[in-house]
């Protein structure tokens, strides 16, 4: 099964499994709206390509911590979205969960998908017979705005260790990629066309958060994002998929951030 | 150590366990705010009673347990006491977390102390070299009212397991003395008084939220509620702790909604 399919299979399992008789069926359906449609499941999909480069030798192990990581990614988002935090109307394309199904609800899905997580975790680990020391560890720290590069380094550390391969060699790749995607999302908040990302665009200056592009300027902060893709690839530790997961890192850095569009977008924020 | 003690310590070291150097100083308030000082810790120290009921062969993991058990439970307090829900500007005799830290501080708080829960859950598991089932379970449908007996469960199911016992047994105990303490805080919700409580009362009705009661009439919920409490005694299953485990539901029954003061609820209801 190719990785994307794996995911969305473990997912839909999960969320089935969460849904117990009597589970009140608007909470049920916030908790499927959260979680489907996806958006481009970054996160698991960097967590299988680093078991599958280690060789991915219990599936079902890689599979339950991959899927752990994209419900966090969900409820994070839903969370988020919230009229406290960046109160958004729309998330991938469609109405935000609190927006569609109310702020109560919102806030118990997002609940219940972090429970979620933590249960496909452990059943997965129970099911692989391992000792499973509970990565990823979520610090707390890193619910506010460091989030992002948590589940980063989650989803490296995570693969690595369900594929039976000592998991901190693996951290500083996930760690530079989280904040390459962090610079990449200031960017693309500063130029991005609102259709393509399916949120709006613009909230950072809106909201006065921190970020890569404000600080940096525009020019600034792509030449920053192309560092921090560099020193993702060169942070691959060895290993037969090495080349592979670095070829990987540059595609989605193209798709992120293209060049050919480059020129064409510090001459339209000009 | 004697088993309030025990809680305390292990709360203490999971709080600051979770309190890694750069966690934001406001968010670590909250989350402090959210769990000491307590109330009665009543669900971790049903776990360490069931757990010494069963010989409570494995302390540290039936601490990890209680003190997981606990966490969910600040969290859901601090969640249901936002806005969006009871809107409680009170909690434990002071401010609420939301109250004193803002709406946003309180989601991420309350998220915080559900991902430290499973945390700690796993770290003590971990520890003990043993293959944890994930007990417990928290199922999606309990975040909402059916939550308490969900905790209660958890406390027994949890507490049995830790001492190495059949855990299915001890479930229908936890039901129905959750159901019990349900059933006593609809009767202080309409006849307790706040300053005891330490939290607003009336908000059963206020809320038009589901409450034995309203259904039943005073005295029908007090006849209803010393029903239960039987049958959680009952339901205790036989082991060399078990009179001690009933005296002490007995005991904290009567804590609950005094008999002596029964007659003076009712005519102060009249």
């Amino acid at each position: 099964m190719k990785p994307l399919s794996r995911i969305e299979h473990s997912l839909a399992m999960a969320i089935s499994s969460g849904e117990a008789p009597g589970c009140p069926p608007k909470l049920a359906g916030a908790i499927r709206h959260a979680v489907f449609p996806g958006g481009a499941r970054v996160r698991p999909q960097l967590c299988l390509a680093v078991a599958g480069a280690c060789g991915d030798d219990d599936p079902e192990l890689s599979n339950a911590v991959a899927t752990a990581i994209e419900l966090l990614h969900c409820a994070s988002l839903v969370h988020d979205d919230l009229p406290c935090f960046d109160d958004a109307p729309v998330r991938r394309g469609r109405a935000s969960v609190h927006y569609a199904y109310g702020e109560s609800l919102a806030v118990l899905a997002g609940d219940a998908l972090i429970v979620l997580a933590f249960q496909v975790l452990a059943t997965g680990a129970t099911k692989a017979g391992q000792a499973w020391e509970c990565e990823p560890r979520v610090n707390l720290a890193d619910y506010q705005r460091a989030k992002t590069g948590a589940l980063f380094a989650a989803a490296t550390v995570g693969g690595a260790q369900a594929a039976g391969v000592s998991p901190d060699l693996w951290r500083p790749f996930g760690d530079w990629l989280g904040e390459a995607y962090q610079a990449a999302d200031d960017i693309r908040d500063v130029v991005g066309d609102p259709r393509v990302l399916g949120k709006p665009v613009g909230r950072d200056v809106a909201l006065v958060r921190p970020s890569a592009a404000r600080e940096l300027g525009l020019e600034g902060a792509i030449a920053y994002f192309d560092q921090l893709v560099q020193r993702a690839v060169d942070a691959v530790p060895e290993c037969p998929g090495a080349p592979g997961l670095r070829a990987l890192v540059r595609n989605e850095s193209e798709r992120l951030v293209p060049k050919a569009q480059q020129a064409e977008l510090l001459r339209a924020a000009a």
